[in-house]
């Protein structure tokens, strides 16, 4: 071992010890005739001193050639430390240094390894091991680390088994996302990466595992939103002889004991809400409990009043936005523009201030009443001071965009506070959901999810109307789990398959094995997963879930620091059977 | 829920509660006016009973036509059983039946979901769902996620940090045991999956991580031989500011650790042996030291007495087979027979007798005296009674061959004892090896395992007897971990790949990102990888990695459950920017 003790350790109590370290160093003051030098490991900082009267001359000239990030290795002893340094654990001692070896040079890093460094982004990726030695990036690993060792403790000690689902598997209709791996033993033929061990998890229950979890890579090949990954990690779950509630309840468990083993934070019993309730109120099916400013719908307020621009509109909706009656006509332009732009898409923006003296002024007082304006305030809910912000035109577009201006309010006025935890259960979501590109219905959750059995004939009559046995789990706006009730007999499976536009051919071909499992005994099961890199993100507090992973791919998929993906030698491709088919470029 | 309880938890103490059950119906005895089921699930059997007396006709008559593995729900009342079973946990009571209802129906399974089982492989992994409900595979699968969770406990409790490595990577230039994902993104440039996360864990070291592990899939082409998967599971560590003393003691703690907690079994410190030692004693570098039988070398005590076979070979080397003198003709025949194989390659085996009256009988009476016999039964420390089998040939080849021979001669004196466990550590392994097909030498373990630093300047005169600080952790004969300390410094890095064949271009190209990452200030590191297959399944007291994989592939890599590698489709080719370049079948 290189060293007796970490940088992180020394306390006044070993004042006079001798003491071997080694570590990084951080930052050197030469002060001519003394020189202080802060060594840095995971586990802290130590201050090393070494002065002309008490070190060695050679050690001392030595010390003078340390650059930043050179790895040494020292050995001396404890001393108290005169000017103490109280926002440091070992700012009561330093070294005083008497052996000094150089384990490695280092060149000037490309930015400074501090808490708040001056690399880019791409820098920053590039260089992800100088960047994981800074103590945002270093420490979010080792909370990712507690969060995922609690997880399996929870559901270890709940009867959870953890099983390896396999990584190379078949590629599914959905296919287009599925990453692809060619077979050199099975001539022309592919594996496929997981997008979720969906299929397995269900025959692990079949199989009678009862109650399965795993925490596992997934792999999807999308066009990269911001701060998506081709490869994600989930934690995944099943269990057997559950309906819903039971689902919810275990997982409400695992949640409320990361918050109190994590943050220290009792949360009382989730609230629960329908998909439809969660559109309703909130525009959104992931909506941000952690403030107000629920919707209020004004139809029966606001139309039919003259104000031909609401009477046209299927829906009239708005929110109170808190304490804000004293925005100037500026600040309110500025939000009419967000509202415009063609991200949101919205026409125009209407807007009524609850003035302090009781009295209404807004964007529409010559097409109604002050009587009007009370009324649609009672309606938001609304207290003297707030702002009522209104949005008219088609419903679910219209919800949509209200709902992008709530957070954004939100947002403005600090209510989403990154150390305040709200979870919900968002419940019953549908079936199905219209996709206009191919002209048919897709499973909004997948083809495995259980129909409400009440609701099955509906789906020859109504298909968008039929709800499912399906679940999300929110927390502070955003989608942490989801999952359902599953289909458990061949029949219902091959309705929905039939459903979703599958031919029986293709259903047979790529569900098959799943389908005759459900012929030897498969009991009624459910599950959930939870992306693990967002979780621990908002338990982190922060909003992108690439700082809590080692290394991240950027939003061409690329990892910039190996520089993959790359081209491979021909001899490789031929070896797979494949070769390359590249569009000419113009 | 299904179910108030399962069916592995009730006892006589539960007599007249009502209760709920659920699970499979793992037999039906009809006795026709009384109906016994025995009902399983993962936590055991409950036997339900039904009788025309006491239960409602409609159940009874349904009860009639339960087959095996229905899954149906129970509501019942716990009774005191007449007949006892105290076989199972359970067999005190049984349950009176009143509710009945069938939950899924069941085709007769393929084979019988028994302990033991009338499947064969094949039929077994087709329907490794059904696989799953018995005891032996379940069990299994249950002990390695036991297994998997010690180890994460004790890795997290000794300050080590699980971080997720990835799984999108480049492919290396031994690439060709690569599996390689095409990129859609960018454009004829393909993914590698991880061999090992072995270039990663190194950067975390670099990083700052000081103390990483992982349980984590690894990926790799070969062809398969009996029993490698082409996905397997390692416990991947690395250490910074460490010699190769700290990675044996922290991963002897570990393995200490899962033997007392997994297997009760307390183990002395871990015999540690040179690679040299190993070859010398047990012509193997993973000796299985349960048992003796140590080689003896016996040049200086049976070359030039005129038995011309001995005379012209590099070695002649033997082991004392205990208590086996009154080995017949015919037996000693069969281990001629043995060594000759094709596979062994010997061309014959000198025995020799250690009679119980203090005589020596062998095949060579004709060359050697009693006297020469005697000094050879004293060298292989042999024992009235004892057999002494005896090679000459080429000095390595000879030491292979005795090697299968002395653990075919353990196998057969039951010697090799599943549940005895006799770890041993072999170091100074080789840095290279000679490597015939290619004519050059090869890493023995990785490109990245630091020479022994004396012996550096032997590369240049005698690279294959370098060694390196490379060391293997054996567990009774098989190899569960290795690992070194690494290169940490560019220059000796560029210095290997050099010695090993790759071009500057090539080593750039491949491994550029981590000698930059060397040139930023590495620690000195090291660390190990165990395989986590290997070491369930020799934990669990057996041989074969498959029983302890979920879902295993077969010897050409197949998953013949879910039929996969398959065939994709044409358009997801084209959108790959790839096509099939099939050989022409002849």
């Amino acid at each position: 071992m290189y060293r007796t003790t970490t940088c992180g350790d020394l306390r006044i109590a070993d004042v006079n010890k001798e003491v071997t370290l080694a570590g990084w160093v951080q930052k050197v003051r030469d002060k001519g005739f003394m020189i202080w030098i802060d060594l840095r490991d995971r586990y802290g900082i130590t201050q090393l001193i070494l002065d002309e009267a008490r070190t060695d001359k050679a050690i001392f000239e030595q010390a003078k050639t340390l650059g930043r990030e050179f790895v040494i290795q020292v050995k001396g002893t404890v001393i108290e430390r005169e000017a103490k340094n109280k926002h440091i654990a070992t700012g009561e001692i330093e070294i005083l240094v008497h052996e000094l070896s150089v384990l490695n040079k280092a060149k000037l890093p490309p930015f400074t390894i501090e808490d708040e460094t001056d690399g880019g982004d791409e820098l920053r990726m590039k260089y992800r091991y100088l960047d994981i030695r800074r103590n945002p990036v270093k420490e979010n690993l080792i909370f990712r680390h507690k969060v995922a060792m609690e997880v399996r403790k929870y559901m270890s000690d709940n009867g959870f088994i953890e099983v390896e689902t396999p990584y190379l598997i078949k590629s599914t209709p959905e296919g287009a996302r599925d990453f692809v791996v060619p077979s050199r033993m099975n001539e022309g033929q592919f594996y496929a990466l997981p997008q979720s061990p969906q299929t397995f998890k269900q025959l692990l229950m079949v199989g009678g595992m009862d109650k399965y979890f795993q925490i596992v890579k997934c792999f999807r090949d999308e066009d990269l939103r911001a701060d998506r990954q081709p490869e994600f990690t989930q934690i995944d779950c099943e269990m057997a002889f559950v309906e819903q509630d039971d689902v919810l309840n275990a997982f409400e468990g695992l949640t409320r004991h990361l918050l109190k083993e994590i943050k220290g934070i009792d949360v009382a019993e989730f609230p629960r809400m329908t998909y439809d309730e969660a559109m309703k109120k909130y525009g959104n099916d992931k909506p941000d409990i952690r403030f107000g400013m629920e919707f209020g719908e004004l139809n029966d307020l606001a139309q039919n009043k003259g104000f031909a621009v609401f009477d046209a509109q299927e829906l009239v909706v708005g929110i109170a936005v808190p304490n804000c009656a004293h925005y100037s006509r500026k600040e309110i332009d500025a939000l009419i523009e967000f509202v415009k732009r063609p991200q949101i898409g919205a026409t125009g923006l209407v807007w009524v201030k609850c003035n302090d003296d009781g009295t209404f002024k807004s964007s529409v007082d010559k097409f109604f009443s002050e009587t009007d304006l009370a009324a649609w305030a009672e309606r938001l809910n609304a207290k003297t001071g707030d702002l009522l912000l209104i949005l008219a035109g088609e419903t679910d577009k219209t919800r949509s965009r209200l709902s992008v201006l709530r957070m954004e309010m939100a947002k403005n006025l600090g209510l989403r506070k990154p150390d305040e935890f709200a979870p919900l259960w968002v419940v019953d979501f549908p079936l199905l959901e219209w996709d206009e590109e191919s002209k048919r219905y897709h499973a909004m959750h997948h083809p495995f999810t259980s129909p409400k059995k009440e609701e099955i004939p509906m789906l020859a009559t109504h298909p968008g109307k039929v709800k499912a046995n399906a679940y999300d789990l929110v927390l502070n706006g955003n989608e942490i789990g989801g999952g359902s009730i599953r289909i458990h007999d061949k029949a219902t499976q091959k309705m929905m398959f039939d459903y979703l536009g599958f031919t029986e051919e293709q259903a047979e071909n790529q569900f098959g094995f799943l389908m005759n499992a459900f012929e030897f005994g498969a009991p009624p099961h459910g599950g959930i997963a939870f992306g693990l890199d967002r979780l621990v993100a908002i338990l982190g507090g922060q909003e992108t879930i690439r700082d809590f992973i080692a290394f991240p791919k950027n939003n061409s998929g690329r990892d910039v620091m190996i520089d993959a993906p790359a081209f491979i030698e021909e001899a490789q491709l031929k070896e797979l059977n494949i070769k390359l088919d590249l569009p000419l470029k113009k």
